[in-house]
């Protein structure tokens, strides 16, 4: 009668535990840098603010889709992409989450197979049990770049439904090259895989170009939001292009699933639009951030870092410290008020191994947080933990 | 390996169709009165706007869950009901919709059966199928005031998995009283049977007296949000009160398909609640306009009306001039500018012979809208449609 249910081993993020101990001892004055959560430390750019001061006077504040939003994002994809997308078939979401739950919803059934890159976002894995799905995952090494390849789909033992690409990729924050997406995309297509692209770090690239997988296939889903270059994670407003064969399943799902985005993030999300040079000002700073991350690191002998591509992420190995990715940034927190994310998170098999910054801090922030880890780590035992 | 898919038969809500005409009509020069959609006129109170003004400058805007929020949502609870709540069963959500997929994601696998009265909120069965588990619709009649009751739970063919209750209740507004629902809980115990309690228009009352379901069934998880009598629908905030045995899973789920709520609209929130006279004072209003609603259909000799106990809506059987709402509601529209919305969305079986009016507006329109009904109705003919 009911299928047996995958959900109760979906586990809570780690990083919140991090994240809680960092403000506890916030709260009693230590100085917290806050690298645990890919959430930038600026906020809205002010055009976005003031728009929505403006809108609380006179704007549509009811259940509201903004046409004038779809309309610029669809405008985007022609400037940003060169591909044509239709205003319909952009559904605004709150945030990127909603929209992968209603591509997975709108595209697959109860027990279909979706394939994912390990390590990846947890909230795939987790995502896809509580939808009652199956994530199939694919373990990337480094020698993939940590992500998933043509070859990992040709030779899966059971072609999955569907399968999701993450290009930046959390944690790792590499970016699929263009010849690759046309690769991934042309496998699909011959085996009728459906992909969910997740575009979320999109506009955060420091020299590797980012492609859409629309410019390879058209009838992908993708996932976006103005959660990480727009700087709005707490306005949760994010999108989700549709297939045009999709649009209309997709549509009666969001109704009823979630009803409407919040009024005020779309107005303040039309004005971020035309906040560019402020954003774009925030990407070179992520510039500086993470060439500096990466010189403490390697100077401390942390060398296995994945390639930092794009995002605001670093993705490091620290095998060669401990066993327990974990309790080493608890220790690593507690001694340098350095609040980082265990690579546990991302990844249950190798993840005790890795540890994830995220760098969408001040530069200033950024450089204290590789004084203190200078100082504090030669101090370690050479096989720390474990 | 798939379960077969119900998720073709999702229908989009009919009610859209007639705004989307009436916004054409208004942008045309047509007065409009706009009773077609759950939506206060009124926004947000004014404490609420003034927090969110000064949020923007300050406040926590990230990815937050406001503690004091949940704290004040958990004292509300004592107040108003008597029943003690902790703050940590509180999940705070993209408003009522995604609380209620995730209490049947929490409590539920793919293939449960769970009961709802029809008429009733589309989107219960519509998420239900959405989400693969399979909606058993229980048809309420007048005689039964349009609710579920215990007799209904004992009679059915196969004891469902959940049950979901609303009081007071979309479409009609009908509440159960405190013994029926105490009689609901206890059948429900007695069978295993998990309750979802929708109670998302609490404090819209008018006579009866609203209990919580979680005065009668302590493990109920409850729904409700900001966006009815407190005026906040498109700030798209809504809570989850989960029994304690669900917390962990509820939270893990919440984590992964949802992330956070949206930031600005938890501080204007937790203002809200300070702004009781100016929102009791909106009761007030439809309290007139039920009246006024109420007495104008009678005259028109409509009167087979739903016990209209809370909410705002009227739901009332035009059984004698239709057999089909959405032409009505449509011709009622284009000769009169009154936006009402066709029973169908409701229930798909006699929903054909409804109609919903939303009477969430100023007395002024209300009074408009009696006028224009009272000239138009009997100049159709007797049975005008079908």
């Amino acid at each position: 009668m009911t299928m047996t249910s995958q959900a109760d081993d979906i586990e809570p993020f780690r990083a919140i535990e991090v994240s809680q101990l960092a403000q506890k001892m916030r709260a009693r004055g230590d100085s917290i840098i806050h690298m645990e959560f890919g959430q930038p430390s600026e906020g809205a750019p002010q055009g976005a603010l003031d728009a929505a001061h403006g809108a609380m006077s006179g704007g549509d504040m009811g259940y509201w889709e903004s046409t004038p939003l779809r309309e610029r994002i669809a405008r985007h994809y022609g400037e940003q992409y060169g591909v044509d997308v239709a205003p319909q078939q952009i559904i605004l979401t709150c945030g990127a989450s909603p929209a992968l739950v209603l591509s997975l919803l709108t595209a697959f059934s109860a027990g279909s197979r979706v394939m994912t890159a390990r390590p990846g976002y947890v909230a795939y894995r987790n995502s896809l049990r509580a939808l009652h799905m199956t994530p199939v995952e694919v373990p990337c090494s480094a020698a993939d770049r940590f992500q998933i390849n043509a070859r990992h789909i040709r030779d899966a033992a059971v072609t999955p439904d569907g399968l999701i690409v993450a290009s930046p990729a959390n944690p790792t924050g590499t970016i699929i090259p263009p010849a690759e997406l046309a690769e991934i995309a042309a496998v699909c297509r011959e085996r009728n895989i459906q992909i969910i692209s997740d575009e979320i770090y999109h506009r955060l690239s420091y020299g590797i170009e980012t492609q859409s997988m629309l410019n390879h296939d058209p009838d992908a889903f993708v996932i976006n939001s103005f959660s990480k270059y727009y700087g709005m994670p707490g306005w949760r407003l994010g999108w989700l292009i549709c297939p045009q064969k999709f649009v209309g399943a997709a549509r009666a799902r969001a109704g009823n699933l979630f009803l409407s985005p919040p009024a005020l993030s779309q107005h303040a999300a039309l004005a971020a639009f035309d906040c560019t040079e402020e954003l774009d000002a925030r990407v070179e700073v992520y510039r500086q951030n993470r060439a500096l991350l990466i010189d403490a690191l390697s100077q401390l002998g942390i060398t296995g870092i994945a390639p930092s591509d794009g995002a605001f992420y670093v993705y490091a190995s620290i095998a060669h410290l401990t066993d327990d990715s974990v309790t080493f940034c608890k220790k690593l927190l507690a001694e340098t008020g350095v609040a980082t994310a265990p690579g546990i998170d991302f990844d249950p098999d190798n993840g005790h191994q890795f540890i994830r910054f995220s760098y969408a801090v001040t530069t200033e922030m950024t450089a204290e947080a590789c004084k203190r880890l200078i100082k504090w780590l030669p101090q370690q035992p050479l096989q720390m933990i474990g």
